[in-house]
């Protein structure tokens, strides 16, 4: 059902996809590896091959956004070009390359002599996304989704609308031609109305994906029991720690601030030690001044810095996501002070120490509670790619299922298989009751080295 | 505060319960696994010699109960003697002697040289379990939420007021002299006000734990925001192929069905191959008779069937949680069928087939969708202890986070930690840019044998 539907019809329609998309569930989940693998690949191809009808699609999409006066970035991000097309191309190769993330064995145990249970991944089954007008994260999420055995509705930014028909009409012909993922495991839904009828189908949808603005994510939170997977806010700070490295604090500072300064990954405060702030500040402010940053202090960082005028930090700033080049900064009397101050303020995604003393660095890990805390890094490495999950589907905040960026495994659960020859329960209990010997059959080690015995 | 409340405060003091529960899980979070361990030990000794004064306090609860003349079975289940009291305590001291399920290393990435990335287990917070008036189960989830590093709010039947307060006391003291678990981990809550207090608070609650009546789960499920870990309803199925052993298919069946009937996880419908049914279904029947089990068959049972009257089933038994001595019987065409009755009346909990043919097992193992899928063995294993879990907090039938039965590793979750010298984003970006090297550092193998390499 790739048609763009007219609003009236749009519950219905949407109803009948994530009917649709349900069944297609039942046979990806034994669709093998390699046909979801090479599945990918004429998907990839397709997507070069189609390039001219995307980007005629994408040209209406970008007339309309002209029309309408959208911002710069936004049609920016819109704008498809040959070298792009071959980049999401590329995209969808790079997850068919991943390591297969379901039907692996996480754990075994021989329970008793010729029962043995094994603990093995699986898909989750239905899987609505709700993401903004980015034409590539269309078909990196269709290929996460294919990879990992779910199906997926995919509500993309009206902006896109045109473009978004293209691909995944494309996609959808490529499925059909290759003949072995059912072409129904990627379908493009339409319209408000769509979604808020989707989000009450907990018996057809597994996990929704909300990719876009803080109020657009908390209103999909609010208004369904289907599990969500995503992030709200992205507040992450940094506390420069009294046995920081100066140079290497303002460095990582700056570029986890203006790297990209819209990604929920960059620095919003900073929290400076108040022994350190005298020789910090003046320099950090100068920086952050020359790279275009305004800086808002408390009173301690305006006193520090006497070579500009520092606007007063109000309330507001304290857990505000500027996503834009300003930074609060807040003067801490200690450790316990930034970390108080995090778990107040903070919203869970990633949060820095930059210092010279282990144990206050072990000190902080242990204390933060949020997806990353990083010692001596840049946030802005808080991504999938870059943690080596080759892709993500979003950053969770939450602390079920999966946090921090999602790539593959986040896509799947897991049953337990158990493998008898006739057990029965009654054998276990009362006089004569045999006991269970719960051998584990899988250990993790170090790379390259034996696993240890485990017993 | 364990002190039992007044209706009219119940709503303010549990919210001060819940952030009390919230600043002992700081302190938690960071409290060694020596510390946590040797504390359940303290709990289990304190247990022992307080015997007596659970037992008065028990006595009370029953007086009650049997004033109100509450069923046999309830104050079967709550009543405690000296023996039970032991038992409880040993099972505290059970979860104490479980690997520590926090701290650990669950993946580890060289993403460069100098910047690596680990992937530790740690605990979820503040948990609100919601459970029946069993006294064992209040120890048993206290123990698992110390174990774990998180705290835990209590909500126990009212027919147990007396013996949770005793139990929560003696717990509290223990906690309080031992000096290393803040005392305020674990803390009994009560009254429904309160209760629909706390499912609010998704800023101080990170998981509820309900556990009872299928009634009870989905009104607490409809209720809150929070993650809700359990389920709502066991219904099993046991599929006998065409190929099963019949002793063996019939040995299964009565375990599943009388071995504990009341439980989860016992059978409820036995879906049974057209070819098999003849030479099955006779002395199966016998066989539930004179166990006491009533039996309800569609119309091909009632026809194999000749040596009794067959009470016809209705479209209301298919997906019926009897939790009774009653077991619905269908006959099927074929393997695919029984597929597809599960997929529509199974809770997603435990599944069965009986077969002595290994592909027509792969092809159900690999096809239903629940939480165990069981080959030649009883539903009636799928439990945290039997599974080798040393202690559950539940079975859960939802997908995410935990799926089946949930012991301590349920009750964490993860975050990341990145361990780097300085490094920031903009050295991957542009001309000159690194590469990552995303090394792993730790692999899973099979038990004492070298792990083989990961590249």
């Amino acid at each position: 059902m790739i048609t763009v539907t007219h609003d009236e019809r749009q519950p219905d329609t949407a109803i009948a996809a994530a009917h649709q998309a349900k069944n297609a569930a039942r046979t990806l989940r034994t669709t093998p590896s390699f046909g979801r693998a090479e599945a990918l690949h004429h998907i990839a191809a397709a997507l070069v091959s189609g390039a001219s009808r995307i980007l005629a699609a994408n040209s209406q999409d970008l007339e309309l956004a002209t029309a309408a006066g959208l911002g710069v970035s936004l049609i920016q991000r819109l704008r498809l070009n040959p070298d792009k097309i071959n980049d999401m191309a590329t995209q969808v190769c790079a997850v068919a390359a991943q390591d297969d993330p379901i039907g692996r064995l996480l754990s075994a145990t021989q329970l008793d002599d010729g029962l043995v249970l094994h603990q093995v991944s699986c898909p989750l089954g239905v899987i609505l996304a709700i993401i903004e007008a980015r034409p590539d994260a269309i078909s990196q999420i269709a290929a996460l989704a294919i990879k990992s055995g779910n199906t997926v509705l995919l509500k993309v930014g009206t902006e896109a609308k045109y473009t978004a028909g293209a691909v995944i009409e494309i996609m959808h012909d490529a499925l059909v031609s290759h003949g072995v993922v059912p072409p129904d495991a990627v379908t493009l839904v339409d319209g408000r109305a769509a979604i808020d009828v989707l989000l009450q189908k907990d018996d057809l949808i597994d996990l929704v994906i909300p990719r876009g603005s803080t109020a657009m994510v908390r209103s999909i939170m609010a208004r369904t029991r289907i599990p969500v997977m995503g992030h709200a806010a992205g507040v992450c700070h940094i506390y420069v720690d009294a046995a920081a490295d100066v140079d290497m604090a303002i460095t990582i500072l700056l570029d986890a601030k203006i790297q990209y300064p819209a990604a929920c990954n960059s620095v919003e405060t900073a929290l400076v030690h108040a022994s350190i702030a005298p020789r910090l500040l003046g320099q950090l402010v100068d920086r952050l001044a020359a790279a275009g940053v305004e800086v808002r202090g408390c009173s301690k960082t305006q006193t520090c810095v006497t070579s500009r005028t520092i606007r007063a930090a109000t309330s507001d700033d304290w857990g505000a996501e500027y996503s834009d080049l300003v930074l609060a900064i807040r003067v801490v009397d200690d450790i316990d002070a930034a970390i108080a101050h995090i778990g107040q303020y903070g919203s869970g995604h990633t949060e820095g120490i930059v210092t010279s003393d282990a144990t206050a660095a072990a000190y902080f890990l242990a204390r933060v509670d949020a997806a990353g805390v990083f010692h001596n890094a840049s946030t802005r490495f808080a991504d999938g790619y870059r943690y080596g999950l080759g892709a993500e589907v979003g950053i969770s905040t939450g602390k079920l299922h999966a946090r921090g960026p999602v790539g593959l495994a986040g896509l799947t659960t897991y049953k337990y298989l158990l493998y008898g020859d006739g057990h029965i329960v009654a054998s276990y209990v009362g006089a004569g009751a045999r006991t269970f010997q719960h051998v584990p059959l899988l250990v993790t080690g170090p790379r390259n080295e034996p696993a240890a015995a485990v017993d």
